[in-house]
């Protein structure tokens, strides 16, 4: 953690956005989702000492009206940015019932189901999609095709749940995540069953098969296909084109409590939930989770615990540390 | 159209009620969707007659406060209260920026699609989701569970689009519709594979299976059930109990004209949508689809032409029509 300050800090960071971003990371990596855990201290390391983010940028609020809000992260690490367009987003749906908010030229958002548990806390049901760079990132191919044209476009959307907190979905519109097919080709191993095609549109476990022209599947067929098809059109022809950063994001948040009393809502979404995790779980499957839950448990589970991160995640850091000549604090 | 009209009318409903729900039913026939077209006819008509639709039912709006209104559908047909919903969610978006309407009460809401198209034609992204109604219909497996909990809460969501129109995304959450189903045991035939599991969370394609205990799939496994818990929390704890109809709606709608000018918006709308259209379609699929092209296409070839109704429906109907004494005007 320190030495991930460090590392930002020294590739040109703010000590205050250095220390949200590091706390982020392990944060993710303590909630078992260690594809946006530590590792990325890497990559935004390396980003920003190559000007593919901006150190220096600081997340802009501005208000268009009552309900329409935008943030401008200017090309930084999307982290606090996208927890900031959340937090407002919230704060102002309980002033006037909903709010909108856009994201704009953020970085890498982190683990988004954070920023969604943000807004349920506040007592909102959040919705945030992110798209429109697919000329960057050609990845996953439309229902009914061979060639990837989208990008993994990700939802996050949230609502406040019953006695374990929020209900947490955090997701990708494909069926699996790029890191993914980069991971297998390093390793020299076969991808799962149904994650892409060929450039044929013949489905394959050969990772080579998705960098020789093929595609990763959505997510649902026509389900992730529309909805990756919607955070396109959102990020690009309505909120776009892409300037800086990743891709553009749009973040809206309802208030609950105008419809229902928090108490009351609590205790029928735990009626609900109660009945998921009472359900029997199929072959394969150890339980039937609640969308946030697990993340929860696991963090809840790592807290006083020293940090287990793969060695070969390690050794990078401390790599990159000693070639930057960074100690941590 | 002039039978549906005169059954529905002979069933209790006012003429321009019955007159809308018959022409939203033959629109959806029109439209190739001849799961919510002129077979609901009949279903409407019975409903009506044992009570469960309430035929002299008139959707009544209530503003409660800038950017949220209401729909209470009293029990009756959904088709106008879903129309209004959606109407009234985008002319305050218009207003305000962004618009919640919920709508209670509604019975069977008809081709969501169509209200989608309505929302966008004014200029506006929308998303509408339904749940909450799980006691009456537990359909689907959570992820990873074997038995049914949930129903096949629907999606609809809609934007304005290219040249040819909104794109409409108007989708279950589950792999299936429950009357696929039906219609399979119905025709003694097999399902295809992927739909359902039996009671021990087996893969299977015996329809006999889903309805020995067994669950309908959700579609493309965490984000169909995400999505669905989602609507049932909303449906449910947020806005429920349903105490009349199917189940309860949230309808969202957003000005996108606050983002960008509907031409500029269309061109680049249409710059994605080419792209999407052009790309090599996979084994066994003809072309690549836009989500909503098909049925508007369907639509207007069907202008002019006689409905192509399947016998067995329009003997149904005819039969019907005799057993209440009912010529079409």
């Amino acid at each position: 953690m320190a030495l991930a300050c460090a590392l930002f800090e020294a590739a040109g960071a703010a000590p205050d956005i250095a220390h949200e971003v590091a706390g982020h990371l392990v944060e993710a990596e303590q909630c078992g989702t260690e594809s946006h855990g530590v590792m990325r201290i890497l990559q935004y390391t390396r980003e920003m000492l190559d000007g593919a983010l901006k150190p220096r940028a600081r997340p802009e609020i501005h208000r268009h009206d009552t309900c329409r809000l935008s943030v401008q992260a200017n090309g930084g690490i999307g982290i606090p940015a996208m927890r900031i367009a959340h937090e407002i987003a919230a704060e102002t749906a309980v002033e006037t019932g909903i709010a909108a908010v856009e994201l704009l030229g953020a970085g890498h958002t982190g683990r988004l189901g954070a920023f969604g548990e943000i807004a349920a806390e506040k007592g909102c049901l959040s919705i945030a999609l992110g798209g429109g760079n697919r000329k960057r990132w050609r990845m996953v191919a439309p229902y009914g095709a061979c060639n990837a044209v989208l990008p993994t476009n990700p939802y996050c959307i949230a609502i406040p749940g019953g006695d374990r907190g929020p209900v947490v979905i955090d997701i990708a519109t494909s069926q699996a995540a790029g890191g993914w097919i980069y991971a297998a080709r390093a390793a020299g191993v076969k991808l799962p069953e149904g994650l892409i095609v060929d450039n044929k549109g013949k489905p394959s476990r050969d990772p080579e098969d998705y960098f020789d022209g093929g595609a990763i599947l959505p997510k649902g067929g026509p389900l992730g296909y529309g909805l990756a098809l919607v955070a396109e059109l959102v990020g690009e022809a309505m909120l776009g084109p892409v300037l800086a950063g990743e891709i553009n994001w749009l973040v809206l948040a309802l208030d609950c409590r105008r419809y229902n009393t928090a108490p009351h809502m609590r205790t029928a979404a735990e009626e609900i939930l109660s009945e998921i995790r009472a359900s029997t779980p199929a072959e394969g499957h150890n339980a039937v989770l609640v969308p946030g839950e697990r993340e929860r448990d696991l963090y809840t589970a790592a807290q006083g615990k020293p940090l287990r991160i793969p060695r070969q995640t390690w050794n990078a850091i401390e790599d990159l540390a000693r070639e930057l000549g960074v100690v941590p604090k």
